[in-house]
């Protein structure tokens, strides 16, 4: 069965990815069709500017600012949303349904904050929202989540999920540069924003924990539930303090299912250095995935970038043209907010194991005074490193890390260590996460 | 749209994998339609063994030795061919078409000996064949290729895809083990058949790359067009000494395209230890999938084993009862066997670098006689390595490894070497593969 008709389809969003979504489409044609027997063709592309010169060059004709060419072009099938941001994005998503145009969009923000609301308006304008490029770039993880491993309950997903934070926690870590460096250098390379501050404080990685989070465990999660910790913080000493123990810092989306309870939480996490996530470096993202009858399975690739996502959003428009995506969508059914937010674990009811430094003042009884603090609420101490030579101020770090605990229970040790005249300023506090091995 | 009529399936051949698609079908019906909107029923499962017992209870009346009652039960649409082999099996897959139905296969060697003779009946009689689980178990990368990176030219896909083989190096690097006795531990601990010919010998891996390769590149790929060698060859000495030199062995699956021309070949090959693909271990398979757009992905899970394998039939079937798969075989265009011949590089002609290890006799002149014979067929060394110390008979054995180099000049030159008087016995040569970095 050829479909000989072509499909076409209007961008919004002339930047960088709208740019890479404009190129494939122009160029590419016909080895999609060749491929798929899809013909895709770009009818128009709108953006404010109209102006400014890009590494695509469109036909005649097909730049406009006017986004009604695309909502009254009956013959446009699909809508490209590739603005941004969580205000105007979400007007345009809700003209291009009202308008019947499927939409395709790489918009994690809008979708984590009001995915719930579009879809129900996509719901009934009988159209679809597809959305595999608003995670991880050019993997497609969206698929395999709703597709490829749809006969498998999801226990648990561990990310990657910005390559931001993992260039910079590769950098820090191969080269030994502090934060301040390795982020100026992420900017340099075109990996950082001007303004960094939603890549570097999780916020970016938990709005597509979010998404994929709702899609492995089937529940609309609610963004303030999703508990987050940014990479600011993170020291290259604990990093090569950690390196020593066997272990390589990632910032890791985790969702866990366990005995109908939800956690799902963006942090730094110390992983074993021989886990294959640990292997993944630089910009690039990996999410690995865990189902009851798969097992462990892992996906790989990069995470942003103009082609990469630019591939992803064309793989939408594909499979929404087969019509595959919008019957997907339609039998795609998510237990509501209030259901997620009951289901959802509260970070501090989570075990987890811990690193922590302290800077000890060099006197007698310290050992004594922080062992019985852990002891005193529970925890067990797993490995130590203390290095000979001091700290400033008289300090010296002493490092130790701990048995599975709950985070309520460290939290109150922290707190009550912090009082203590034996320790001096903020102690550091990374989760060792030991992703499960899915052995022979 | 809820599809509320439930889709039924039957099932030939109650084996492991089998069992495990039974299982799946009978477990979780419930949670796939929660997922997919998909209700799947177990309509009969056809096996010549009603007696033995397998590891899943089916409901009374279901396991027939009848293959006509699911052949000519109308409300049966998808038919599963789970027998295995290349002769029953393709009568069975040809009588379910014949009878309507959709087939899903796990049937490497069928298809990729007889896949134009199947796709073609399929197509005659407006069905599909569907086939995910044939090529690395649990991982989706059948989708992948077909569906997710729809929008790339693909270059090249890397593959480790037999776990057997996998498993067997994995040991023989970690724990120095010679390849019989390795072969034993697989077979004991079940990831080696009582006859492993097929697996060692580089054979089903071919055939894996004969599937994925017609996706990956749009040819009918002839089975015997693919250059193959096994693992049967490979001493612990030369892992050891390429470990020294920061290579690690794996049965590799090449597929390159470059210039028009399509490589295909199944070989070990030593790989750098820093590769995403040298961290694959033990019974695991994964794939490097280069895209124009994308870069470069990679794919990592369980290649085998019952609940793995049903995982992906259990994905084939929701896809054919939501009406996608279909669709996308029906648009599947392969250009036909004649023009992949015309296309396919002999392997004489590809370039590859290359470890070679040979026992010289401990006198001199040795190294400039192996020197001027590699340096006659314009073969460049690019390292080397001679330990001091003495082999068996005298001898002492030289390694060396080489800049790219057509492959062709390469057997001439070890032809050549093998006639003189300053080497003992055969060669060891394995090719070392640079698999591209997709750099910053």
């Amino acid at each position: 069965m050829m479909i000989e008709k072509p499909v076409r389809v209007g961008l919004v969003g002339f930047g960088t990815v709208g740019s890479g979504v404009a190129r494939l489409l122009l160029d590419n044609a016909d080895s999609i069709q060749a491929r798929t027997g899809v013909r895709l063709e770009l009818a128009c592309v709108v953006d404010v500017d109209t102006a400014s010169p890009r590494p695509v060059n469109l036909p005649d004709g097909l730049l406009t600012n006017d986004l009604h060419r695309l909502l009254n072009d009956e013959s446009i099938s699909i809508g490209i949303e590739l603005v941004g941001g969580t205000t105007i994005a979400k007007d345009i998503q809700l003209a291009m349904l009202a308008a019947g145009k499927h939409v395709v969009t790489a918009n994690k923000a809008l979708l984590a904050e009001h995915g719930p609301a579009l879809f129900a308006a996509a719901r009934s304008a009988g159209k679809c929202i597809a959305f595999e490029a608003s995670c991880a770039g050019g993997i497609p993880i969206v698929s395999v989540l709703r597709s490829g491993l749809a006969a498998n309950h999801i226990s648990a997903i561990y990310g990657i999920l910005n390559g931001t934070c993992n260039y910079i926690l590769s950098n820090m870590t191969a080269k030994h540069e502090d934060f301040q460096s390795a982020l100026s250098q992420a900017q340099q390379k075109g990996y950082a924003e001007a303004d960094p501050t939603l890549d570097i404080n999780g916020s970016d990685t938990a709005h597509k924990l979010a998404i994929l989070g709702s899609l492995a465990f089937g529940y609309e999660i609610p963004l303030d539930a999703i508990y987050v910790e940014g990479i600011e913080q993170i020291s290259v000493d604990d990093i090569r303090c950690g390196l020593e123990m066997g272990y390589v810092i990632k910032l890791l989306a985790i969702g866990v299912k366990r005995d109908h309870k939800i956690s799902l939480r963006v942090h730094p996490c110390f992983i074993h250095e021989d886990s294959l996530l640990a292997q993944v470096n630089g910009p690039f993202n990996a999410i690995s995935v865990f189902g009851h009858a798969v097992g462990n399975t892992m996906y790989y690739g990069r995470g942003a970038g103009m082609m990469p996502t630019a591939s992803a959003v064309v793989a939408d428009i594909i499979e929404i043209a087969l019509g595959n995506s919008p019957k997907i969508f339609s039998n795609l059914q998510l237990r509501p907010v209030a259901q997620a937010r009951q289901a959802m674990e509260d970070i501090g009811q989570i075990t987890s194991r811990f690193y922590m430094r302290v800077m000890a003042k060099d006197q007698p009884g310290v050992v004594a005074t922080y062992g019985k603090i852990l002891g005193d609420h529970g925890i067990s101490i797993s490995g130590a490193l203390q290095h000979e030579g001091k700290g400033p101020y008289n300090t010296v770090p002493v490092i130790i890390t701990t048995h599975p605990t709950l985070q309520a229970n460290m939290t109150a040790a922290l707190q009550e260590l912090c009082k203590t005249n034996v320790v001096s300023g903020e102690p550091a506090c990374i989760r060792i996460i030991d992703i499960p091995e899915d052995h022979d």
